[in-house]
């Protein structure tokens, strides 16, 4: 039996799994798995269109099960790589177990993460745009945000929630302002209290023009369009601090804005951190057919890899890319499993660039031709409808698409988030709340009831080492020190706790002097004293 | 100038919204407003639909703002209601300030809220199906436990996670479990290692027939189908706690199950409580004309109004009556402004009744003829359809069920919901953290930085009370005395703060013993002397 696992479910990864289906087909000796903490893929470019509500998030988001039939699906965290086992970990038992999947062939194709951790408030009040949730969310922030506009009796303050401010000028950014503009002058009207004068849309990029990705001739019409359209574009300037009412610039000044969308920032997976593999900015070094040198069955592709081109660089971080990288990965694997032949290197020119700007305008480039406008438009929308993956897809963005022409946007603005924040349990007589030896990711306060804490050492009989009630506290002990759990908490009476998330014991356990204090006091006494259980 | 104003925007409130802006179209002195704490009317019958993912959350979602062209529309909670001086405080300013409307006729549509705590565990851990936003996570959540199982290697866990129990054989609880059931049996073979008969439904139910809104024949029907795909039936049995990981019934079995669905527990809501009127059960009681009697220009319709019928009782909560009730409402309305005649009594015959099973079954009792089976789901699918506010919404409804027709259920599990529950901020130096007056819904500790506390005292100087750095906290006193802010918190360097909600504090501060403490202890210390500020 032949094991291939293939790590992230985007463009490189869910290509190079359905490619490898396809090949291996007639083959039962070998078995295809992926691996991805959402169990669909989702059709990137299309983002801006879903935060900007002209197509329902859910048609840009193909099941991995229904588009990879055939092929073995866990939708899980990886945990991590064991390159001299050949074997990766992944939670299982809703996190608190490890499964693992060993290999023959693995490939890591897990993408960027954003990090915007360098500059002061960006992670705690941008957003981004990396992932359905996030166009979801955005498209609720923003029509929020006219709804407290439109109730709002300050002047500044109505202002400001009716600012919007773009950090980026790349492809990303050009259509996200591009698509949210659209959005905001179509359902303005609905709202009474707000005139058109009152919005305001500001693009922030740090580079002297927008769209450095394409010609400069096409980057000055997208330019001019979104200007004719009323968009500030800021040059040659760059976010410095964002906080809750402000985004800081570094030419001084001082947006007052609700609403700040980060399109910058993006880090290789901190997975790859953990990898005993030479590494370029972050990125797994790959030769020129997608191996991963000195470490046998080790492949990487996409944006997470960084792959030699001809030119003695290395390729661009795009959609095409990645889906060409994953055919020749999944063939050149192909070969290796079959022992016949040499693998293939990757060589690859891009076909065209496209980036839509809202208003029916794009500007594309394709095989050397320049395109703009409406034309321009109207290839994106064809193309993009031809590439995204699954017919049933196709046809249901095709009528979204058809709907919007003919319909008003849609103004609904939907709050699934729970807005209590602190989970409450209840939990009945001799129930386990927290079990000796399973992975820790909670901290527990009794409000009610009474538990007992008991411990299983050296294989010998469970032992109760304490019963606590009311205010006091456990589960820290794991978190404090990442170990497994080292004893078993069970409730003895019906018991309510109050609990918190690793994230957020952290928070509070290392800035609230007075907490942080006693739970170090506590620790003291509660680490068994051989070392972990 | 007459101002009419409406709280609540469901079929009640939305409904009366509509009738009186078309009865006082020609009347540029009467101004119709409404408030509503979603911006969307949602029609709630079809929320079995969308959990079961055969329509989208956003097609049963109506806008206010685009249904009632004309009525003036807030997007926001009501604070209070003042039915002597004739007036509703609603917040605006992103809930830290109050707005006032004043009203010369005041209609309470604010139907029920969920109430579970009379039962342990039932608050925390059962699902409920009220609006969109529950749905959308039902719907998340069942295929996440879809997931979860299909990597999990305990036998007594998976199950666990593959039981679904639905407590309440009502209407609401006989299609959630049918359409649930459709649901899962559609798109369980997506998933490899889940058998069918891992699969359970449990239906939990009070009385000693389903669905006992209907004829005897007509609930056995219902029974037998249910049954016949596999799903549970358990009568005279009710729910007596609930656990993360079980629920507990009257019967003492316990069943291993990891989502359970309420659909009991509709309480008023808890605004009525502080209004100086009659109430039963609750409920507003009105006159048959729907007026509060003693009390000017004040109505009361839908679940929120005890509204006395011919036979002596009262109407029954439903959608029907809620229509109903809101046409003579508004007209009644009309005639009091006019001052042309006497108000009308409310008299009126349910028109029929109308339940799905899923799989294409149903149950209908129309004008006394009973219908059921596949007719009766053509007839629930076509009547829902046509009552369906808005032309458009009835073009996507009847394009999706199209679709479903067609089509596979979609399995992608969106997870939109943020993961970290504590909330990190970051100011620049001069920026207000809280203001003095304003009203205090959050507490914070300082991660980073220092701050000042600075007071104003009657109208004089602002005056620096002490300056905080990191692991101290300040915003308390405002949550623990319910007072307006006492005092304003400004940054003084770049400051990070991680932040609770009122309701997250409140467990906190209250429950773990050695901050309670120290908050008193603070407390006693930070209060202004000359009481509030």
């Amino acid at each position: 039996m032949t094991r291939v696992v293939v790590l992230g479910g985007g463009f490189g990864g869910a290509f190079t799994a359905a490619r490898l289906r396809d090949r291996f087909r007639a083959d039962p000796s070998v078995e295809i798995s992926l691996v991805n903490r959402e169990n669909y893929f989702v059709f990137q470019p299309m983002l801006p269109e879903v935060a900007a509500g002209s197509i329902e998030p859910s048609q840009i988001a193909n099941p991995l099960r229904r588009m990879l039939k055939g092929v073995r699906f866990y939708a899980s965290d990886v945990a991590s790589v064991d390159v001299a086992a050949k074997q990766v970990a992944i939670y299982a038992g809703e996190g608190k177990h490890l499964r693992q999947l060993p290999y023959d062939h693995l490939v890591v194709a897990l993408g960027t993460v954003v990090d915007l951790s360098s500059l002061p408030g960006l992670a705690e009040h941008s957003l981004t745009l990396k992932n359905i949730g996030d166009a979801f969310y955005l498209r609720n922030h923003v029509i929020g945000c006219l709804e407290q506009a439109d109730i709002e009796d300050d002047e500044a303050h109505r202002r400001s929630l009716t600012t919007f401010v773009v950090v980026g000028g790349g492809f990303s950014g050009v259509e996200t302002i591009g698509e949210l503009q659209e959005m905001v002058s179509l359902v303005l009207p609905h709202y009474r209290s707000l005139r058109r004068e009152d919005v305001r849309f500001v693009l922030v990029h740090s580079q002297e023009r927008i769209l450095p990705e394409v010609v400069p001739g096409l980057g000055a019409f997208a330019a001019d369009e979104l200007r004719s359209r009323g968009i500030e574009i800021m040059l040659d300037v760059k976010c410095k601090a964002a906080t809750a009412e402000h985004v800081f610039l570094s030419n001084d000044v001082a947006i007052p804005t609700r609403t700040l969308i980060s399109t910058v920032g993006n880090a290789p997976n901190p997975l790859l951190k953990t990898l005993p593999c030479r590494k370029e900015r972050g990125r797994l070094v790959t030769d020129a057919t997608l191996k991963v040198p000195e470490h046998d069955g080790l492949w990487a592709l996409g944006d997470c890899a960084a792959v030699p081109s001809p030119d003695g660089r290395t390729y661009a971080p795009t959609a095409q890319n990645a889906i060409r990288q994953a055919v020749m990965c999944a063939d050149n694997i192909v070969t290796a499993v079959r022992g016949n032949g040499l693998p293939k290197p990757f060589v690859f020119n891009a076909l065209g660039k496209l980036a839509s700007l809202g208003g029916r305008s794009a500007v594309a480039e394709i095989l050397g031709v320049k395109v703009k406008g409406f034309v321009a438009w109207w290839l994106w929308r064809t193309i993009y409808l031809m590439k995204l993956p699954g017919f049933e897809r196709r046809i249901r963005v095709a009528l979204d698409w058809t709907l919007d022409l003919i319909f008003q946007r849609n103004i609904v603005q939907l709050k699934v988030f729970r807005t209590e924040k602190v989970d409450r349990a209840h939990y009945e007589p001799g129930e386990a709340i927290i079990t000796q030896g399973e992975i820790g990711d909670r901290f527990y306060i009794i409000e009610k009831g009474r538990v007992e804490v008991a411990r299983v050492s050296n294989g010998g009989p469970e032992l109760r080492l304490a019963t606590l009630g009311p205010g006091e506290y456990f589960g820290e002990v794991a978190l404090m020190r990442d170990l497994a759990r080292t004893a078993t908490v069970r409730a003895l009476e019906p018991t309510d706790v109050i609990s918190l998330g690793r994230g957020d014991f952290a928070a509070f356990a290392q800035n609230l002097s007075l907490l942080k204090a006693s739970v170090e006091e506590t620790l003291g006494k509660r680490l068994p004293s051989e070392g972990a259980a």
